[in-house]
């Protein structure tokens, strides 16, 4: 019967170990690697709701990209989201593995697919860290070309192919045609980007410094939010799964929208 | 005549030294207290556009919330904007002064000012770090009140009082009836917006993972965006500078606006 | 109805947060402040066969001495031991609450209850870190007198009084009339023990250098072990609590023995 | 004439100095390297007695396991037993020299001593640290199997083999049949025992939540005592010496004795 | 009979140990407090040299200002001075005591001494770290005043009044009138010179940087030589000693001259 | 037309970036890579009278050993000498680049001109970091041999030969035959210098220990001067640079002296 270790062994063979950070938490942060599993639910994010929907629909495991503990546990109570989200899961018998920034980082993981999304071209690993048996350079940025646009037009995309309800950017002067991209909290990359030769960067959280040193740089920058600029990994890996494991029930969480909103 | 000295000892009088934060940069960071002053340009940050609107109106002085230089500067060349800011100051014998955290505060400052622009009521000092001469207490984040009303008509409040083009909120399920606030980056105070009873928190560069938090708290967070939040202070604070030094031309940047926008 | 909350208001009451050392995590770990509570299971340890003696038994509180987590969690499974206590005390919705250091340190706490055991007289805290409200010392260790004897005749006395099934100890060249005690570890307070005239010292965990730094001293070190010097506070514990909850069900563990034996 | 220099290139050719811990003080501590040398005491340890002793006999060195100075003097008065130590050495123009983690990391040396006092076979350096020249791996930790026996009758023989007056263990509730040694403190090393599939484990200076580790690793651990775990390397260590230099006299310690007792 | 201790607990009433800084050692570094004392040698370091002269002599005491053993030492042997230095002195039973920065900071110590030798008037501790139970201030550095004079003159009178071989300056461009003095290496204190009002500042072991910084600044800053500047308070430390013991022989050491020469 | 950047890539020619200490400031400190030059002034330091001199001379290059900026700057302002220096250049359109450590460290840098001024023979780079790819070896000191010499002979030749105005030096006890250099701040070096079997050091900014060090160690140490130990390089700097550039015109400051003075 399939168990929670199968599907763990199976997300680092995609998203192995050795290529998370240093600081990072992966792998099996709760429960049991013995647990037999006849369901998955894929999210983003292990937040409160998301246990409570693998609770309500019958999950046995919890896969997601951000990790259910990121700074080490002083308690496990129902003071706190995460000490809810825990015992939610104990309760019902759920595990919870991920894959963080080994997923950012490999080969078709969270910045390729955001590439992909995007519909960039000649995609390159930035400064990659490392080569696949395969050959294949894994990095956590990744830069690629569009056909020449102007800024408004690409902005128009992004927005589109992310399905973003808004997106905050700096018009770096330039038009559009060699993008950098990477999920998440990225913004620290803009040199090596301006390195590369891009003329744009797709990254989120940006912050107003950030977008004043794009300005300076002549970079545009634009922020599509954390969530749309990760989030497009989650089906991904939900279908990598069901396809190795036919006989488990895989879905992507229905609960879990970005609580951000614009006005 | 005035010099750039009367000019920091009155900003200092308005923003005591004292009432910084540990690791802040404030005062005369370039330039010489002896310059005679007859033009005085103010704006939020002295970045490379201000310091050449400066040189082209012909002032002495630029007084600035944000710092020249927040990080020790290594070298003072072209290839970086502050340096061609230093550059550009230099060359036209202009000075620069600024008063950061202990503006934030100060009674009166950056966050009494947000306050009064989004016509809370019942203003207190959350935390305070002090109480002045005066017996006015002073310190980072302001609570208040506002008519109950819902997170909507809030929103659409702050939207229009503070001039900005969009807003990114997570909408806590509760009304809004008491506001904290805090100019900049000040998530991080949402512990404290909650032991003192808000149900609403006004600040700027909010992460993902802050929105998230405020969803777990039940809190009302309102990213109004770094420069519209502490911009206010701006024109109050060249007002009184024009007060105090009649002989002198005092005005807001020109050209200064936030190069960050919502699509 | 009686609440965790509850108790462990009480318990901190008999040993206030305020006394803990910095580095200690004490008061709830696991579990929630508000579960109705009508029995309480009370041990040194929060080991994992406590746990499922709590729930054997239909506990809803454990009230330990050690913490459930002392180095914070980076996960909750069962490949640890306590990721597995943890898991069986939120299945069966057992809290757990404790008091440590604050507990060691508290007037009436674990070494005024060791010294009490042990019949030492004219009982004082060495090197006093505070006073309560009533005028009573608190502080790490504490020193009395015994008639004064062979060194033999007081390791009978000890093995004896504290159920010990063996001992460990170092004979200091000197009869014994004045003892400090110290439960757990505490042999690095051996100078503070001679500085306060003592020939004798009671603690545990002694280490081959700690004997003979005793050795150099002329100090009688005894290791009467972690378990025996700390445990005489359990059933005190298990009584005050009782007294103070008349509805509640306080019982001391079965389980609980020191897993350490001598051969 | 045989020279303290001589003796101690000597035993860098048993226990290379490229094999001790980085933290470690080996090498001469104390004395001359000039000294000419007609009698060496080896020793465990450079304690106050054994100086005495060296003094008395008329040794001109002394050879120990332990060395001389580990925590840096300040001072070397009459205060400590470190600086009576050296004041006697001194005095009579004794120097010191030891070995210390080299010697237990060493093949032949405290560790494969202790293995092969307990008569382990096919035993193995447990994650190796490197090979010497003669292609022989060097480590701290050994593991090596016994016929199966339970732990009772393994408890005997340990006391036997060592001489030990007494043992401090834990039951991990299996047969004893394979065996890792560590002679002092080294039960951090569990893990490493438990991955390389050992049912026991003989070391020293336990502590109690080490004992219950063991205890959820299903390990037994004993704690034979630093001395006793350590000590079978002098008389070894002392006829290397003397075969080596047939003119020096060579003797083991007469005084030294673990200072700690049983009761 | 007249012991270390008396000796030491003599000097520590001239220069209480609560005025050292906190990474200095002072006191008793080496011998026994216990030794009977009948004569003592006086002397700015305990060189090797000075500790042979002292057992020449037959002293049974050394009293320095510089300590014997500053960083802890790993070892005692004859292949550092430090190490023959104190086997020099424990072969011949001399202890070792001394008083380092809470001599430079007592009233009379070396500081007070170095501005009375240079005739300063008006001498003022700068920036006082603390007041004796007779209300004396005690700090590092001493600001006094001379008869207006040309810089040329004062060194005249620096070289002759120290006894120097020769000086090493650098000249401010002022008139010499107030002088600031810090025995040693004390030239980090310019800035405290200059807020006090001091043409001149009188130290040693000054750098190129120290020189072009006192340059900068128009500061007369002469490096008179480290001996130099702190060797006068040695016969002031030996008559007081001599005042205070008459039955005890004390002397300067006769054989402790700078070795730094000047061509 | 010949620009800064021709200039600077010239520089790092003769002292490659990588030849730097970790720790150092190199390249472009001040000013633009794209200003065309037709004077560059050279000199050790780039202190305040020499920015001077440069701007009173006209030219738009600064080229020094010592860097503008050391610490990185909270500030420039006329109340430092280096605030004051920058904005004398800035205001003067002069750029400022620098090569230190690497230029110490560099084949034919400041340590073989030192060497050679000396008439050392034999010369040879102590402990190289590594080899260029000419196979010339690179690092921090030299080594060399002299006529064997008493060291009053080799005193008056460095007196001579550097053009100091006096030394300070200690004698070792040995005559002159291998002598190790170091311009500026090196007698950290001396073991090295031992090591390889120096008799004689030559450096600068000796301290009262270091004196003694080499006096314990019977190594002759001779403090030429920092300017002095340095300077060498300057006219070499100055002349590689024009021949390289022989449309630019090149001069060695003619107002930087040392500042520091014998009495």
């Amino acid at each position: 019967m399939t168990t929670v270790a199968d599907i763990l062994k199976f997300v680092e063979t995609l998203a192995p170990r050795a290529m998370k950070m240093d600081w990072d938490n992966v792998g099996l942060l709760c429960g049991s690697r013995k647990t037999p599993v006849t369901k998955v639910l894929v999210a983003l994010d292990p937040f409160e709701h998301v246990c409570q929907e693998a609770a309500a629909w019958g999950a046995e495991l919890i896969v997601t990209h951000h990790p259910m503990i990121f700074r080490p546990l002083p308690n496990v109570t129902d003071e706190t989201s995460i000490g809810r989200g825990i015992m939610t899961l104990i309760r019902s018998n759920i595990s919870a593995i991920n894959a963080h920034t080994n997923l950012d980082q490999a080969p078709g993981g969270v910045n390729d697919e955001l590439a992909k999304r995007l519909a960039l071209v000649n995609v390159q690993v930035l400064n990659p860290c490392g080569t696949t048996e395969n050959g294949e350079s894994w990095g956590l940025l990744r830069a690629g070309e569009v056909p020449e646009q102007p800024l408004d037009a690409f902005l128009n995309r992004v927005n589109t192919l992310l399905h973003c309800e808004g997106l905050r950017y700096e018009n770096g002067g330039n038009p559009v045609r060699k993008v950098c991209v990477g999920g998440g909290s990225c913004a620290d990359g803009m040199p090596e980007a301006i390195a590369a030769g891009c003329d744009t960067f797709v990254t989120a959280d940006v912050k107003y410094n950030q977008f004043w040193d794009a300005h300076d740089l002549g970079l545009n920058l634009i922020d599509a939010g954390h969530f749309y600029t990760e989030n497009p990994i989650v089906p991904i890996l939900a279908e990598k799964i069901a396809a190795a494991f036919p006989e488990v029930e895989v879905k992507v969480s229905e609960s879990h929208r970005d609580c951000m909103k614009f006005y």
